[in-house]
């Protein structure tokens, strides 16, 4: 009788394939699947030894080639896509299988999902991967969650291809039902935020500071190498710079690209779900926002001739370089601590009994919002695993009150010079108003008080007051 | 035989008791129904002439004291409950009766319980009703959605008791389905984005300006005098000057008010929403963020004593009520224009067939969001039916132009100095943002190409292009 593979997978698209010749770099048999036979071939040919990696076309071929429990992982888009796959494996694995969902699917599908196979005996898990194609070759972050004792026989697996940091395998295992898909969901909101303020300060260092893409180039390399070192600043450095491939004009690349920018609903759902928790993240609400303004270019095309716009005063160039790092420092915190405050809420409120320090760990290397900045953060959730907000760690209230003033002068200037820094406006408002032991928003509680009897609080007394007005 | 009514309502709470009071005013006799003997007794006593106004806690007595084609409205909280009325009424009502739901339903509810009543040959609605408790006895603006023919039936009574703007009255048909729900949620939404922003010139007002709760009162009622005319505007310069009934301190009541403000879900629905279609509404969605920043009240103590705030830089008192005064005019401008671009658009993709020229006239008298603004924005679309944003008209151009430069000054003024106006600032930031024929999105298509293969399109060139970096 053969010898049975370790680890399979379904969906040989570029991360699938990516992933499963990263599981037989890292010393398990990989079986692969897809309907397409070219990406069955291909892969068959980029493995070696078949006695490593072997994939076929039949799901059932695909099933019977493997170790029980079975641990079949999808790589294959999130939607209906998923649940088809399922039924396709259903008649072929056994009672204590394992699937791994990888994909972005959306957290309550997952839930669906786990329970449907929960009463197969089957073990479900919604995995987030990130890391994009090269992670997934060379070492992502993991974001698992599903059934504990079923972890077991995965992790091995996923400790030995995930991403290191400091030699720490960037995995763990998360929590219950959907808890990694939700997990992988805010990932993704907080690198919308992380994308959109990176792309502001690009414009305004063109706009207030006359960049040069080289200038812009050798500015984010240096960022880079201090506190805002992260894989986002890092590829921003090298895009400033990237040629021109189809050499259509003199530029450099970046200038010739659209800028109407994609989503594939990600950050949406973040916003979204904050929202239904009562959660405010408006660094990553606004960051949705911008990619669909950015979308309408028609409509901005015909606004923006109707309109002036201010002449902009020009400030030193170092002077400026300076403030933007310390604004894109403090607005990188505040974006990660709303995207933490989410997370700390949803654990409350699906029962995913999440650890926050845990995640900041496994975002520290291979994911795409990976940073020096989560060391710190992964510090501030070991000493108090309850913080409620960053904001509110002793680890961070220096960080930040040595780095606001220059948002504020920042936004200040952008504001009076038109130019939208909607991203670190926003975690400027933010601040301000979470720190503000007063709002303004008695005058809201009285207004619909007065048109509509909602009652109000009072600060002096307890209970719930109506007025009659005027 | 008895005369039988000409209007019923199902829901004697304060809004219910006051439709039909408010409908018996106007020539029709109705009839009420709740199951609460109490609320029976009340509007009985309070209706006068039996012939006129009349009540039961039986529904079957309620249906059949109905003149046919029955018109019933529900005034009951959105949710089950409206299924449960829906419910009740069906053994007793017949073909061609007419159902209204005059709650906040989701507009998704109303589709499924229209889809469910159309099957039964009767009518449903789903007609929003604005004006509070008070506008609801002496006129509301009222949103009703659904079939076009069986809205004759209702088109008198409607007519008759909504509020009236010089004459007109404030209710149309909308539109077929949920069109009259939607139209209400984003009604809803526009009202959170215009509180947001009279709470926080409020906030600063008094501490860029040192202003007293009886200057306030003196500025806001003077700009209730000029374009500024709203009814917000107007209740918040009585709300200043309110007197504490609990007389506890020598403050007036506004002082004693918490602010941890509350919400009802309609706000939220309408950013949620926004997202799903792609609209951005960022001064909406801030304002959902800041009530949820404000019920988190213990975390903003605590927060406040971590962060030193920066001492406010006094502004001259009139000086500030000038620019604030047009930085108000400009935001409430911007406001509007995102939620009537939400409106259009949801038009198309849910086939509502909006006219948006007839909400705008439906909203100038009546509603909460009412204002002499709306008299532009009907002239706007009266224009051009097919205007995509208010910042594209004509009409809006000059009064956007000749106020922006206050609220660049005011959001930099408060940036600097710490007082927080997120929807002042999201309201400048979209402005800057969808007036800007270039955004640097283009750099997020390449981080997006970078990390993930996701393509990007050119300026200078048709197609999909995908680079491989470094």
């Amino acid at each position: 009788m053969e010898e049975k593979y370790d680890f399979g997978l379904v969906g040989l698209g570029v991360m699938g394939r990516n992933f499963i010749l990263n599981v037989a770099d890292n010393g398990f048999s990989a079986y692969g699947h897809d309907l397409d036979p070219e990406k069955v071939a291909a892969l068959k040919e980029e493995g070696g030894h078949e006695a490593k990696v072997n994939a076929s076309t039949s799901i059932k071929t695909f099933v019977q080639s493997l170790k029980q429990p079975r641990k079949i992982m999808l790589l294959v888009p999130a939607g209906k896509i998923v649940d088809s796959v399922i039924e396709s494996l259903l008649p072929h694995i056994d009672r204590g299988d394992i699937i791994i969902d990888g994909g972005n699917s959306f957290f309550t599908d997952t839930d669906r999902r786990e329970a449907y196979l929960h009463d197969k005996a089957i073990n479900f898990f919604g995995a987030g991967v990130s890391g994009g194609a090269k992670g997934a070759r060379l070492g992502p972050s993991i974001m698992p969650g599903g059934s504990k004792s079923a972890y077991q026989h995965i992790k091995p697996i996923f400790e030995a291809v995930s991403a290191k940091y400091k030699g720490e395998p960037c995995v763990a295992y998360l929590g219950p039902k959907s808890s990694g898909n939700y997990v992988k969901m805010v990932h993704n909101g907080i690198e919308y935020g992380l994308m959109q303020l990176t792309s502001e300060v690009y414009d305004l260092l063109k706009k207030a500071g006359d960049y040069s893409n080289e200038e812009l180039h050798t500015t984010y390399s240096k960022w880079n190498e201090g506190r805002l070192q992260s894989f986002l600043v890092e590829i921003t450095s090298k895009i400033f710079v990237q040629k021109d491939e189809l050499n259509l004009s003199k530029l450099g690349l970046l200038d010739q690209i659209s800028d109407r920018a994609k989503q594939k609903g990600t950050g949406k759902w973040t916003s979204q779900n904050a929202m239904d928790l009562g959660i405010p993240v408006p660094s990553i609400d606004i960051a949705v926002s911008m990619r669909e303004i950015s979308s309408l270019k028609d409509e901005r095309v015909k606004a923006d001739k109707l309109y002036d716009r201010p002449k902009v005063e020009l400030l030193d160039k170092e002077e400026l370089a300076k403030m933007a790092e310390e604004a894109l420092y403090f607005s990188f915190i505040i974006t990660y601590a709303q995207g933490l405050h989410q997370l700390a809420d949803a654990s409350r409120e699906y029962n995913y009994n999440l650890d926050i320090a845990t995640i900041a760990k496994i975002w520290r290397a291979g994911c795409i919002i990976r940073a020096g900045l989560l060391a710190d953060i992964t510090e501030a959730f070991e000493a108090d695993k309850d913080l409620p907000n960053l904001l509110l760690s002793s680890h961070f209230v220096d960080k930040v009150k040595s780095t606001v003033g220059s948002a504020r002068k920042l936004v200040a200037h952008a504001a009076e010079n038109g130019i939208p820094l909607p991203g670190l406006s926003n975690s400027l408002t933010y601040f301000d108003a979470y720190t503000s032991s007063r709002l303004p928003l008695n005058l809201i509680q009285a207004q619909r008080d007065f048109f509509g009897s909602h009652t109000y609080e009072r600060l002096d007394k307890e209970g719930i007051f109506h007025t009659e007005w005027e």
